[in-house]
């Protein structure tokens, strides 16, 4: 075992690695960075690759353009799952399709914004839950990379948004039924604001009803169909046995955690 | 009981009133028409009313219209279920508003394109089913019009179209998802095209792929929850324990089935 200090370091449980001296501080991002690289060591030639959204999978899909350029990569198809991804991605040369074309997908990778010890995520604070959801639920392997902050004991947890893209029509009905559906897990709801004010829309030309619960929700999939047949709701940003692999760097070295 | 022919008399079971000879022939559109005044008899002065959409929800609309031109009600504001409701209303200067203002609707009437036995309904081959979901969901009573070829054995029995709204996002991809969810119930899936051969848009902007069952789903909770958590679904067109009365207009008469 290495004993100098390695924040690509791979260990296969929860144990972190013996160091001899406090390790260099790293930044967030540098955290995503690493859990970034590490999950396109999964990428190979001839993959069709579902590209995550937001600050983490950003640094994967630079790396994927990167190693594409290095002919390190070839004959690879990037899936989207935002338009924001698919600029970045057309900038780097990443060949691009959708899931029309490639209704299979070999492998996604994406962040998340809570992981639960089941492997179970709270997705969509970047606004992108619908795309990412249909295309990682259509892949063969999802590996989803996160800073250790992003662990929870259980989804909501981090008093954090937990996002639910709703139709704009009498959207305020619809998060208020949300809210009455989730009260007894202590739930409010806000619409999703962008930055100047305005009612955030997502790519789809729906709105974004954040819920901010207290309490543990329990059930899983009860909650999810309860939040699903509501008639304004398109969809949550739950995802729920969906992620294949997660990998977690933290300070002291980066945890792989599989299904 | 009278023995004169009267399409407007009200048997509480099955059987068709005893005529003594047979009937004039009443086109499908009057029937509806006189499914349509008989609903409007629940309307009462200073109700919130969900206001339908399609042929048979036109005439109740414009029954409403009439009895407030000549003051037989009054204090009407009426929730339309469509654009198209919403124009009609507003030529009949019957006062509007919306969920977002009145949460709570004392009464919506409206068609449906297929009536099962439990009085669960097939409603949006008008292409508005999301917005009556919303609407009748919200209604403490809901009246439901039909002509008597609307009567089915179990929901998809006519075998005509369920409808099912989905973003437009990779639609192609949420529709064969859907086919392999309902494969077993001999399920073919289209998408919806309108008038010139373009794809239908729904008032929502979504896309509507209409489903062509062969077989009895048997239980529709469960089903109906399977087709929700297919994320590029938004609703559908099952109707499920929402009715509160159906009035059915035939050739012999108008029955009254209350749940």
């Amino acid at each position: 075992m290495a004993l100098t200090y390695d924040p690509l370091f791979i260990t296969s449980d929860k144990s972190p690695i013996n160091i001899p001296s406090p390790p260099p501080t790293l930044t967030q991002d540098e955290l995503k960075r690493i859990a970034a690289y590490k999950a396109v060591d999964y990428v190979k030639s001839n993959m069709v690759l579902g590209l995550g959204t937001g600050s983490t999978a950003k640094h994967a899909v630079d790396r994927i353009g990167e190693l594409l350029r290095q002919n390190k990569l070839k004959n690879i198809v990037g899936i989207p799952t935002s338009k924001k991804t698919q600029e970045q991605a057309l900038s780097l040369n990443i060949p691009l399709s959708d899931l029309d074309s490639h209704p299979v997908i070999d492998l996604s990778i994406d962040g998340a914004d809570e992981v639960d010890p089941f492997l179970n995520l709270v997705k969509g604070r970047g606004g992108s839950l619908l795309r990412e959801k249909m295309i990682e639920g259509a892949s063969k392997k999802f590996v989803v990379i996160v800073d250790e902050t992003k662990m929870v004991e259980h989804l909501g947890g981090s008093k954090l948004a937990v996002p639910v893209e709703v139709v704009p029509f009498c959207w305020k009905f619809t998060a208020e039924k949300l809210r009455e559906v989730m009260e007894g897990y202590g739930c409010e709801v806000k619409v999703r604001l962008g930055e100047e004010g305005e009612v955030f829309v997502t790519d789809n030309g729906n709105y974004i009803v954040d819920m901010y619960l207290e309490k543990d929700m329990g059930d899983l999939s009860v909650v999810s169909d309860e939040i699903l047949r509501l008639p304004g709701v398109v969809e949550h940003g739950m995802f729920l046995d969906m992620a294949s692999t997660v990998i977690v760097a933290g300070e002291f070295g980066v945890e792989i955690k599989n299904k």
